[in-house]
This record gives structure tokens, C-alpha cells and sequence, in this order.
């Protein structure tokens, strides 16, 4: 693969180099990990790429990278940059014939979305959205248990993301992760919504099947100067006129990632936290509540999970780890294409779909929140 | 205390007896106990009540009861009977010269509340709500930090309340507890949100002591048939300018009586599960979140926790204790009155006030609800 | 019920009094509360007795009440007072006429608890003995599950009580509790043994049905000059011949009252921790671990269990709930036999022969804990 | 590195890749991993290795890769054989002038750990044993902070690890990784002891910093047939004169990886378990107890503990990354001596001398468990 932005500094650069190594099936062969040339120097050679293979711009990446021979040229492109850096170069690498790997949220805009959507079509690339909480085991036997039926017809959906980080406003102090993002220019839209309200949405209806189909958000700013929403409350209204709650905040004091989803059924219901991802509560009215476990054996556990855990149970699997399931399925489906095989569903990931999903949902969002939290459709 | 009340069958009646007991500072001597007078006179007896103490109607036992000599009248007046049932013997039982001690929510408007109000202060009795929840030691605790200032400015309040008995409609089964609920007669203009959403309401408003002034509701009757809401979803505002949700269903299939309460400061943040009740988290932004337990006799947990604390700290207290908690407070608050002493404030419990703002959170509520969500004032 | 011991300043005295007063069933009539006078008269008055029903000695209170006509004379006595006088008060009150219930550990020897178990016999008196854990409704629940052979055989038992309020030498500087647990000739031949290991002891033995046969303890006094153990582990070997472990200490500073246990099966395994005591884990084979509660509905949760809870799941009971659990079952047994009716055995309660059986468990742990552990015959 | 053992179908071989692979310091260049060729070489060409640096023989390769240049010549062996297949291959790679990673315990024997000791010291190469438990971030934290005193005096240790994947006799139906470890002549002298107990052996010592010098141990083969112990328990006494337990079991029915530690001095306590690895529970007498955290930034979490972490906090890290710590720490130590550099201390990793503790425990244990828990000195 080829990596465009996460240099040195970056959060979630080295995340998704850690990812993409776990499994021993991706080799970063090249990269413009940076605006800045000495830091995308230092990182490619950090990461021990050939000096000719770091590039100064992501441009000039793709342009070069994309005339190389098959056996040297790089099977995709992972774009890590901030959200204003994401529709150029995926549409770029695209044109170019390269399968990309993207962070999210998707781009700036729904237009944005819709044009790389045709994009994707058009080339007939493969396309990965980077929303990593999809990847986990639990999260998988999860979505398997309510399409399945298990918890019957669902009635209700309660999805929370609660981090503390942007508490005090270290975007002023040097903090370059919160910059960005508290910047209109770079961020998009949305500051809170767009880096982690994106991230629940899409797990809600990742594990629910459900779309939402309108939402009215309370959306607020709570330090002062800041020009983006830093904390936000949706209720959200799904096709099938069940209702739902999205909370999401950057500012609860003390949080750390506090990502949790719950899903309540006519026949059970189900409780998942990402703190602690290796247990799933599932909740019955007549009979004790159980306990599933990542990687445990039992035939109850369905197909998917066992796919997405790499060790026994009790030996806890992370964050890590769930990201990178999304880039081995990822790699798999392009090792499928490659060798004319027909990729298995069960080793999915997030794509461009969702990348248009989640951009609509970011600009009802911020409509809704700007009238006085009238219901807007997506 | 008489009682007005709580006949067999009655969930509530019986945790009313077992609280009053618990501390042995309250006899029960009189009640009118069920509108069927067969089940008042075996309820009076199963009570050990003299057969002349028992009443046929709440109508003759306050007639009969306020002009007994003083030794044998009872000190106060508990009302622990359906929505519907509340305001009129506790506006005849305060005419009588009686303190009052009543269940929640108050009674069916505001109109009605603003009205006991004004009785109350004429006629100078005591009055008390049992929004029981209060009565925790760790809410207690919370409260005072809160309110002290270690956690700052408050910047957000989440609080939440799931339950999931009225998953089926048990209304229609036998039920009573769920028959009047679901009754408008009975229950009056709200379901879900009167009998547990003006619980998370006021648990809210007293730890941070703010006052809501306005809100954006979201009701929903999931279950077909049903005329009340059994679920819904709030934006809260308070008077400070900061924001809050309150979350509330009786059809979170699985959950049993699941209050939450979170509150994050600019300093801090605490956290409150009413299922583990014991324990309080405090999380800060630059050194390890804390567990405040009940009954650890640290300085730093504060004045009024130890004093609704009966046993030492991993001896577990519970809901009949926190009840009990307002029991003996407001029968403290009697005695002082009878001795002519000033009432120390530390044994506080809610009243009056709590009451009609109970109310007026319920029709502003309601009205939200059924005009799309728009924001109500209180 | 007339009470020796449990004067002011008592911990167990006015858990006592609570637990009995929960259900409405006992009324405290009279009382020796304390070896000093004046302290048993201020508690007497303060509880409400009559001036009469207040004595200053225990023999005077036996030996007065038991004279008392049927209607006045109390039924039952309970024995609230430190070890060394648990022998003598029980055996007058047994001799004269009065059904018993007594704190643990029953006495100071085997030889005076099997000559206490004589007296049970021989005068055909109820006896209970407060080893107040097994009154949790989920430990009802486990027993049934494991007598009931749903976990299949048993092949390991552990059981584990730590506490940290003698992590310093309270003892010593005026800690009333601490000073006469750590007098041996106040508390006997042992000390935290004495005081949590019975409890530990009894638990296992309950849940369980199995015998201990033998054991091997490893005892220690972690604070210098300690005459008794403040800290001790004990290999067991039941009758069976499976093996268990219990592990025990009142030096584990920051402990509350953390007593739990855990039973493994060849079909299930169960796991239960007092400070959280509503919830009970059921570990299976092949498929996910289960969580019972308390006081939920399931035909699955047995029939002890639900008789022993008071109000619906999800509102925490707690100790004192458990504590009065064995007095209303003792009660409705001494209703029983003065109705002449059998008593429903699902109402049970611990007696004379788990006294016997912890004086038996404490002078093997002593025997083995001053022998290098060797394997010693209970 | 070269690896010897790990081939298909084994647990830890994969777990050791993926540990490798993560910080992108380490590549696989060479393997014998299967007893099979076969197995060996479709292990080998599945990791991508090229034919000829797969082998045959443990023996073939040390010879063999031995003699490659110094660019080519792997920098370290990882040995991830049954135990009877350590001593062997470490002594004669050590031999040959290679660093060794082994998997634990050492080897059959304290003789062997001798000689093996002897060998390190002789050749001057680096050695690390993979008690990779020792790798947690708040395994760093809890050893800082008891070697730094914050806790006090240590007073008390418990440890514990239960398993139940031995519960039923799967080493008779085909599970390879319970056939080896059942069996005398591969694992050695001691079942579960060997295989988990010195993990938790490792993980007491390594906290504490204290060296445990006699124990009694009740060892037991629960199973029929079993010639190992499937459980065992046993009292610790360290060098400092206080007391420990260590309870060990792989028959604990539903139980996943248990693994816990608690350690309790006089100013303060602590409390970790691996199933929920990133947080740390301290005790304190006089204020609330404390959770640290992997990740946080507090000044107050340390040096040792930061630097073993890899993302924020509560994006969780797990069993894979505790692993990686080893395998980054040894590398960086590798890296240092060929640099001439002084390595880093704060990145350690468990070595010979903890192989040889190991060992002399295991001898230990089962001379105990053999003579009726006879107190045995290591």
C-alpha cells in the first residue's frame, strides 16, 4: 500500500500502519505522509520505504506511483489526512486505478460524497471507509444477532460517544490533532459530528440495518471562540418510524472514548461498549441476560464474529486489532478481484455508501441545529 | 402515620411500610388503604392495625383521624396511591392540620400543583415528595461536590432512566400496577414520563441544583393501543445556558431500573448508576478517576453521605434504605417542629417546590411532544 | 424479642434491630444491652421499651422474662453480644423456655457448642445463627442451582472474605469493635478466622452441600503484637474429595467487605461477589455466561430465591435485607410451631449445627495454622 | 528473526508473529516450524519466507542461518516450541552466537535452567522469556508504584489464573495444544503449574520485587487419567517474611484467562486482572479509591507506563500489543548493543534469571504437592 498523510506527529497515521501490519498480508511500499517534505521525508524513511518512494506531495504520489509495474506499484492507497485532504486524493487515486483506504468522515459535503460515490462506480475501484468500531467481534455477532431476528422487531436505538479531550481548548495551545479539527477550513462542517457523531451513526445503523430517514439535533459550542459544534444530541427517526437517540460530546470532562450502543428489540435486546469490547450484553425478557465473549467457541456465537478474533477468549483483543480486520477484509476483497474470486461478504468493511451516509448525515445535522432543532430529513 | 393507600397487590404500598419502619421512628396506626373497602380492612389488619383505625375511604379516615387527641392523631399523612389519588387527600389531609407526605409525581397539572402549593404555605404544614432517588448516600455526596464546586462549571447533564417491564402490553393482562399507569384517568396526561421522567428530572435539577427552563421533547406510545407515552427523549436547558438530555422508556426490553446520572463539570465529572448505587465515579482531567463508596469515613466524602449511611462501606445499602432515607428525615423535621427546634437542612428530603416542578416539566413535555419536538418553556 | 447485647456504639446491635424490624413481623420488647447499665438503659429507652424491660444483667433479663406471662413474654431471645458471650446467655435463655438466635461464630469451643447443640435437643428450642450471607436471594439461588445438579458435580470451591479495617492497630486506640476481636479472651482462639472466616466457611459449606473433611491454614498476625490472626489462607478437602481454597484478611487495606465465591462444575460454574450481591454469574461450557438478578420473574431463577426478595429487579437489596431474611424465616418457624404447622423448609435459616460445624473449621485452622500447616481432620 | 516451532495449527506461534510484526521493527526471515517438514513449509511460504530459508530441522537452521553475512544472518531465534523443545534449541542458537527469545518455562529442570543461565552468561548474548503478561501498561504502572513505595510496606500478595479449557479431557480428542501439555515427556514435571502458574509466579515477583523463598503447595489432577496437575493452590512465603497465595487452575469451567493480581501494603493497595487489562484499581485507607488508566497523560502515572502504550486512552489495548512490548523491548536492546549504546532499562523484558525462578518454582511446587503440602524451600 501507499499511505497519503499520517506523519510523524499524527494520531492516527501509526494507527493505521500498525493495522495494516498485524496480519502480515500488507507491506507499506510508499508514501506523502506530509504537507511538509522533511516530515514526509522522515516518516518514509523511519518506516524504512526507499527514499525515492516518499514523496513530497500526495500529487505527485499518485502520478508516479500509479506508472510503476504491477509488482511494484502499490495495491491501494490509504488516504490519513485531515477531512478537507480526503475527496482530492481519493478521487485522484481512483482515476488512477488504485483501489483507496480512507479515513473518515468521507469529505466536506454531500456533493462532495456523491461525486466520489460515481467515482467509485465508474472506475469500479474498490473503496474502504475507515469506521474501525465496525471491525470488532462483538460488533459483528451484534449486527448478526438483529438481522438475524434474535431480538426480534427493533424499537429502539441508543447510540452514545463521549470523549473529554476538547475540554479545555487545546486547539489554542499546540494540540495539532485538535487544530485541525476546530478549524472550519479543514474539519468541514461539523467538529464533534464529524469526527465521532459520524462514527456513531454509522454504528448504529451498521448493527441495526436500519436508515435513519430524519433527526432534529440540539448541537452547542460549549468553550467559547470555538467555531465548530463540540458537543450534540440527535433524536433520529429511522425508515421503519422507530426512533432512536445519538448522543456525542468532546467535552464530558474525564471521558476517554466512551463509544456505546444499545439496541432494543420486541424479542431481546443487546448493550455494547467500546471500553470494554470483548463482552456483549444481550438482554431477554425471559431468561437471565447473557454475556457474549469475543472468540469464545460456542455454536451460539454465529459466523461472523469467530472471523474477526485472532486469539482464545480472555485474551483481550483492542482497538488494534479491530482496525485492522477492517484492512485484512479489505485486502482480502482486493486479493479476491485480483485472482477473479468471488470475495466473501462475511469479511466486510465499511465503504463509499457509507462515506454518502454519513456526510448526510453530518448536513442534517447541522441544518437541524441551526433552526432550532426542526426535524430535517436526510 | 396513616396511610391512604398501598392495599395488597400495591408494589409501592409495601415500600412505604418497610421504609417507614426501618429506622423505628414511625408507627403505623391508621390507613384507608384501597378504595375497596375488603381490601383496606385486610390490609389494615395483615398491618396489625386496630379494626377502628382502618378506614372504607381516604374521605372519613382524614375526618376521623384529625380529631383525635393528640397522642393518638398521627403525626402525618402518607399517600401512596395513583396519580389521580394524590391531590385531593393531600389538599384535605393539609386542611386537617395534617403533614403530608405524598408520592410522586405530585398530582395531574400544574394547575393542581400550584394550588397544593399554595396550601402548604397557608396552612404552614410539611410536606414531602418521595422522589426517593434522592435519598442515596452517594447522591447525597454528589450533590454536595457539585454544588461545592469541585467539579467546576457545569457544562453538560445526561441523565437516563430505562426500564423494560412495559415491553408487552402487560395493561391488558391483569397487571394493576401497568393498568392505571396506562390510564389517562388515572395516570393523567403523561405515562413513561410521569412516572419515571419526572424521577430522572428531578434527580437531575437536585444534584446540580440548576433549573431547567426550557425543553425539546420527543414521546413516543411504541406499543400499539397505548394512549400515553411509554418512551421519550428530552433536550433540557437550563437557566445557566447549558444543555442536558434526559432519557426515558419503560420499553428498553431487559432493562430493569436502570437511572443514570452524569454530570460534567469544567474541573470534573461524577457518575451515578442507581443498580450499583453504592458507588460514585469521579473522574478529573489530570489525575485517576475516583470511586467514592458509601459509608467510607474519609473527611473528603463529605457531610451529609455519612448521615444516610447505616452500616459500614461493602455492606450493601439499598432502594428501601435510600426510601427510608426521606422517611426519617421528614419525621426528624416533625419532631423539631414539635420541639420547637430549628430542623437541620442536612436531613433534607424533596417537597412542595420539587413537586410543581415536576409538573410543569410534564406539560411542557407533553406539549413539545405533540408539536414536533418544538422548544417549550417551563 | 427481647435482645442481649447491642448497646450503643454496636455495629451488629442496630443491624439486628433493623433487620428484625424490616418486615413488620418483631417487635423488640425488652432487653440487657450492655454489661454496662447505664448504657442499656439510654439504648432500651431510646429503642422505646418500657423502663421495666431494661435490665442490667442478661441473667436477670432471662430469668425475669422467662416468668412473664405468654402475651408479654418475648418469643424469641437474640443474642447481638462478643463471642465469649454467646455460651453462657444462649444456654440460660435455651434452658429457660426461650427459642434462640445468636451471632456467629456460636461459641468459643467445640466442646461448648456441641454441649449448646445438647441443650437445642434436649429442650427442643429453635435455634438460629446469624451467618447472615446465606440470606441473599442469589445465594438461594446458587445453592438451588448447584444441590440441584445444574452445574453437574462440583470440583472446586473458592472462597475469599478480605477486609482492610485492621490494616492499622485500631485495636489500640480506641476502636471498641477492633479491641475485643483481638482480645482472646473476648473472641476465643481466633481472630479474623474467628470473626469473616466462618462466614467464608459457612458460605461454602451451604451453597454447596458438601463437608469439609480436612484442611491445611497458613495463619498469620501481620501487625506486630497481634495475639490473633488478622490474615489466613486454608487448603480444603471436602468429603467428596474435591478441594477448595479459602483465603481470608482484615489486613487487606482498602477492602471493604469483600466476601465472594465461586463454585466450579463439571457442567457450570457459578460466581458470586457480596458487594454487588443482586447478580449472580453462571459460567458455561458452551454457551455464553449468564447473569441472574434478583428478583426477576424467570420460571429459571428457582423457588427460594424470589421468596427471599422484597421489591422487583433493579432496585438493589442489600445487606440488611439479607440480615432480616433469616429473622423473618426464624419468625414465621416460631409461627409455625405455635400454630402447629410445619414450617416450608424454603424458608430456612443456619442453626445449631453450622455452629458446630465453624467451631470444628476454627480449631482445625488454629491446630493446622501452629503446625506448619499439616493436614488437619475437621 | 528466525523462528523455531509455531507452525500451522499452533496457538502461539501466530500470537508471536503478530507480536513482532506490530511496531514494524522485526522481520520473520527464516523458520523451522513444525517437527513436520511439511507443516514447516507451508508455515514457512504462508509468512512469505523464502524456500530456502525454511528448514527441516531446528538444528539444520541454527547451523545453517549461523553462517549467513551479517545483513542476512537473522539478529534473533524465537523459540515458540512445547517446553521440552527450549532447552535444546536456545542452548545451541546461544551457541551459535544468536540472541535468544524463548517461550516460557524455561525448560524441563532447574539443572537445565542452570546450564542454560550458564550459557547466556558465557556467550554474553541476550535472552528474553515471554512472560508476556509483564508487558501491560499497568503491569508498568502497578511495579512503579510498589518498588517506588507508594503503596508502603507490602503486607500480603494474591495471585490467580483459572482457565477452563481443560475441563473436559480434550487432549484425548484431538486438541493439539492440550496433547502436549498433558503429556510428561513435553511439558515436563507439572501440568498447569508449568503452563499458567509460572506466568503467575512471574507476575507476582516481577510487581513486588519480592523473591518468594519457601512454599506449600495442594496440587491436584481433577480429571481421571490426567498424570499432571489440572489445578493446584499454594501458600507463598517471600524473602521479606510476609505471605502470599497462588491459586492456579485450567479446570475452572468457564473461566477464559483469569489471570489476577492483588497486592496489599500498609499505606496503600493494588488490584489488577488481565481480562480487563487497561485499568488499575488502588486503594487507599483514607481517600477514595483511585483507577488509573493505560494512556492517561497524568503526571501521575509514571515513567514506565506511557512508553509501553501505543494509542489514547480507552481505545484499548490488548494481549497482542502486552506482547509486542516484549518483542519492541528486546529489539530496542538488540538495536543498542550493535550500536554500542546503553540499553534503556525502563524497556525491560523478563530474561534468564526469571527462567531459572520459574523453574525452581515448579520444583518447588510439585516436591510440595507430593509430600502433603510439606513447606519446601525454593
Amino acid at each position: 500500500m501507499g499511505m497519503i498523510g499520517g506523519g510523524e506527529g499524527s494520531f492516527i497515521g501509526p494507527v493505521h500502519r500498525m493495522a495494516a501490519r498485524l496480519d502480515g498480508m500488507i507491506t507499506l511500499v510508499s508514501g506523502a505522509f506530509s504537507s511538509d517534505p522533511a516530515v514526509s521525508e522522515s516518516t518514509g524513511l523511519k518506516e524504512g520505504l526507499a527514499r525515492e518512494r516518499v514523496y513530497d506531495t500526495w500529487q505527485d504520489m499518485v502520478k508516479t506511483e500509479s506508472r510503476l509495474p504491477a509488482g511494484e506499484r502499490p495495491d491501494f492507497i490509504a488516504i490519513v489526512t485531515p477531512n478537507h485532504l480526503h475527496y482530492g486524493p481519493a478521487r485522484m487515486a481512483l482515476e488512477a486505478g488504485f483501489d483507496v483506504l480512507c479515513d473518515k468522515p468521507l469529505c466536506l459535503s454531500v456533493a462532495e460524497a456523491i461525486d466520489l460515490h460515481e467515482t467509485v462506480e465508474r472506475t469500479g475501484r474498490l473503496f474502504c471507509l475507515t469506521h474501525n468500531y465496525t471491525g470488532y467481534p462483538m460488533i459483528k455477532r451484534a449486527r448478526e444477532m438483529v438481522l438475524g431476528g434474535e431480538i426480534g422487531e427493533i424499537r429502539k436505538v441508543a447510540v452514545e460517544y463521549f470523549q473529554g479531550w476538547l475540554s479545555s481548548p487545546v486547539e489554542t495551545t499546540g494540540n495539532r490533532q485538535a487544530e485541525w479539527r476546530a478549524d472550519p477550513r479543514r474539519a468541514g462542517i461539523a467538529g464533534t459530528m464529524a469526527d465521532i457523531g459520524t462514527h456513531a451513526f454509522n454504528l448504529a445503523e451498521y448493527v441495526t440495518g436500519l436508515e435513519t430517514v430524519a433527526l432534529s439535533a440540539d448541537l452547542h459550542s460549549v468553550l467559547p471562540g470555538r467555531l465548530l459544534d463540540d458537543d450534540g444530541s440527535v433524536f433520529l427517526l429511522f425508515s421503519s418510524g422507530i426512533c432512536g437517540t445519538l448522543l456525542a460530546s468532546q467535552v464530558a470532562l474525564g471521558e476517554e472514548n466512551n463509544l456505546s450502543l444499545r439496541v432494543y428489540g420486541d424479542k431481546g435486546s443487546i448493550s455494547w461498549r467500546q471500553m470494554e469490547p470483548n463482552s456483549l450484553k444481550v438482554m431477554w425478557p425471559d431468561k437471565p441476560l447473557q454475556i457474549y465473549r469475543t472468540a469464545t467457541t460456542f455454536s451460539t456465537s454465529g459466523i461472523s464474529s469467530p472471523l474477526h478474533a485472532r486469539i482464545p477468549a480472555g485474551h483481550p483483543e483492542g482497538f488494534i486489532e479491530a482496525f485492522a480486520n477492517l484492512y485484512r477484509n479489505f485486502a482480502m476483497n482486493i486479493q479476491a478481484v485480483r485472482e477473479a474470486r468471488k470475495h466473501d461478504p462475511v469479511h466486510d468493511y465499511p465503504g463509499i455508501n457509507e462515506g454518502v451516509r454519513g456526510m448526510k448525515f453530518l448536513e442534517a445535522v447541522v441544518s437541524s441545529g441551526m433552526n432550532k432543532s426542526v426535524r430535517t430529513a436526510l
